[in-house]
């Protein structure tokens, strides 16, 4: 099975290498090429542009920053849906509205390509493990022809219906992580000055089911004020806005995501888009 | 150990229950005196007012509504604290704001009574099984002096700090709480007007790290639209109102937590006031 | 000169016949015929298709429902950008973002065709009786080219800047309208609740100078529980949409306005869309 | 007539110098002596205590920071109620909640004491020239007992209704100022970022309906970046609270007041609690 894979940041390039260790031959494109040096010390072949990253292969995978992003790299002249063979699998794991998955999924289908969504739950750690998991829309069957590559990335791969689907799934989860670590964030903010002692709040909270468990893994972000990015503050805070933009498609009110997507926001102003997501509560809590 | 106990609610009614099933003699007082019955007729006193249920009793127990409540029952001239002895030990397991708990503390210390906040983890079910967590502020000693009374209501009575560092980890937990319901419930929401099913929706999201446990036990009520009151909505929204009311006295900014409390607002202003507080799904979903 | 017209909504139509009015010779188009018929009795022309509505016109008015609805008439390969002349004019009166206005302008550009934004300030009665304000983004020569048009339909048209910048002071006025209405309605409903009348609060606060004088005009909704439709609140939610859309692609917080947009995103929810926009005094103040 | 007067702040001071230009005789209280300085050379007395300023005066001013402030100088064996005269009149100018008026003025009658609410819209310039605006709560006779007084002070007092009703008005007001500069701000905050220049943004804006005249008087500060307090933004913020509070009291839903107060207290939390408040616009504009 010959493999394209476009946008090699953080998730991207460890899901690349993830399939080089499980003996896929890959062909790679990323726009800042420097980092594909290791993926193509190890084997990978240089797809100079996106066009040519989809010629020829069975599969493209596209881990991109945002709908806007993939858009551009796929549509028009020089996208790569003109270059890919007919038949062939367009697996899109970039976070994005559901709406536009759905309309990846007609453009592909007009020019006789297969499309599935396959955002992937779990940042940074579990990609570099292979422990990510995969929610997938799109046809079942064609799932199942690639079973084989998500075991070499993930733990699961589940099929959550029609294109768009994973794509829906996705922003339901991390709009619950943001909303997490936010109402955390502010409850262990006015208990330091309620006079409790930060290490205190953390460890109360974490004993009781009100707390997400995935809090466990970001404490200590917030112990150490540690924020070097895993999963940047202004990815997240995107993923929050397709989220509302969505309820916006579909007439739903969302008034507490769009109160957490505002903070986010305000973070993201004050110089922290580049600071990892958890930086909220350093946001939250300074002076300046 | 001669007890007293103000407050005979939903929460009140069954931890007096387990206080005198596990052998302790109880006067207690309920503004609705029906709601005492069962206590009597198990071997109860009738106190005819706060005033008389504070007298003569080694510890007083109160469990009321809110500050307002506590206030109009503890101070004023036919108040119980002008009833109780000097030394005797006052336990308000009442939810109120911490700046209140401290402000009781010190109108009891000049009655020379002592003061210890007791709030709750945990609802009716808890409650009803002795399997709350008390979360006290107040002397270490006072606490160790009554935690064979504590044992009889809960699994455990944790120490905090000084008078009213229980009600702030109480407001910190409920404002937790309020969250990730109402963030769930957003997100169930548009899944569903996204095209997945109610079930796979909670399902997966419950298989997931970002969603609090504590939604196992809630699902239930947004699976079957059954929203009979275990914790009633007006009061989880008194909690995030005490939640931000404590951060506008402390100059601590809960932008997060005001926007959960309009909402919670709104669906009491629209008659949902004494549902389950889990309604606000309900109150998102309904299109009237 | 030859004008076409498409979208004969509440204000398209009075537009339009105001130009009508003015002398000059119409092609006419709306999804529902039966909307034109006054137009037509009066000398107009149909147009079968927005395709034939663009063709072998001097300039082609849109006055549509939102970006989505320009972007399909407009652009593809039955779109009227592909019937219309070289150096024709197209000037969009909708209400859009002004990333898209600044989008069509360069699609227009490509098929050498000129484009005006030029939504208006004011709503049914200013169009009706030509006292509307067009915010005009462009050439300032093609502004000039058209002054007699708009004479015909408003009492001024101001040059903002290049296209997409009428656009941009068009969602800026909106979010205050919506604010505003907004703000005084939170005000009233309070005082109402404080024990004051309705009418002192209104009279009183519409004396002061912190409230918009636009209120002025739509107090008697207020006053008489009427919300027959003059400007929908869902058109308004659009607008409130658009602004913060607008934010976030250009990075800019805007958490007082997507507050905003979700009270009139709940109003909407509850089976307000077509209601006028001052409904949203009616959703806080209803209690079901 | 002989007047105290409690409260020598931005607003007090000028009332009261006022009050001495009309030729009366005041006795006045502030807790930081200094600022009485003027008022003593001109021929006032020091009252060395609220009790002291209580004392022998027929009416009594206050025009303090917040309820807790009043509270405290009134009521406990020291406070000023304990030494007024009986039938003597308190005007408290201070601006606090509806309910908070409202038992300040039945503990006035419990000491024979007449009350009332005298909150004043208008600013250190208004306070400086005499034309406050006065909205009175309280009985009608004991208002016309002293019009006089505040014909030194204003421009006009109005009876609102009973004591309590004139806080009401105020809070509603002071709401609608904090939204009109938020939403301004936010308004003209994005004009910029669209392109448009901040001078445009504002004449345009301040030329349409939508705009409340009162930014007239303010648009010098945003355009100067001039945030010297004339109304310092923690004491706006203090009524946003005060009006969200009442609606707690109420369950009246204010989800606009409580996101502009949300946003007001982050820009207090990061060191703007003594600029002007209208340095909201400097908060959402600054990237640090």
């Amino acid at each position: 099975m010959k493999i394209g894979f476009i946008g090699l940041g953080i998730m991207g390039s460890r899901m690349a290498e993830n399939l080089q260790k499980g003996g896929y031959q890959l062909k790679v494109y990323n726009r800042t090429k420097s980092k594909a040096d290791r993926l193509l010390e190890n084997g990978a072949t240089w797809a100079g542009s996106p066009f040519e990253a989809g010629k020829n292969v069975d599969v493209l995978f596209t881990m991109l920053e945002n709908p806007g992003a993939v858009e551009e790299l796929a549509c028009g002249p020089k996208g790569f849906l003109n270059a890919m063979n007919e038949n062939s699998l367009w697996i899109d794991s970039s976070t994005v509205n559901p709406s536009f998955s759905e309309r990846m999924a007609s453009i592909a289908k007009e020019n006789n390509i297969r499309f599935m969504d396959a955002p992937v739950s779990g940042s940074k750690q579990p990609a570099a493990e292979a422990e990510l998991l995969f929610l997938v829309g799109g046809e079942k069957k064609d799932l199942d022809s690639v079973r084989s590559l998500f075991d070499k990335m993930g733990k699961d791969a589940v099929h959550m219906g029609a294109a768009g689907k994973g794509s829906a799934m996705k922003i339901m989860i991390n709009q619950l992580l943001g909303q997490s670590i936010l109402a955390f964030s502010e409850s262990v903010n006015l208990g330091m000055a309620m006079g409790l002692d930060k290490k205190t709040c953390m460890d109360v909270l974490l004993k009781t089911p009100v707390t997400a468990p995935i809090i466990n893994i970001y404490r200590s972000r917030i112990d150490n004020n540690d924020y070097e990015p895993n999963f940047p503050l202004k990815h997240l805070q995107k993923d929050l806005h397709l989220f509302t933009e969505t309820g916006y498609e579909l007439g739903i009110p969302t008034p507490l995501t769009s109160a957490a997507k505002e903070v986010y926001g305000l973070a993201k102003h004050k110089n922290m888009a580049d600071l990892d997501f958890t930086a909220v509560f350093k946001f939250l809590n300074d002076k300046n």
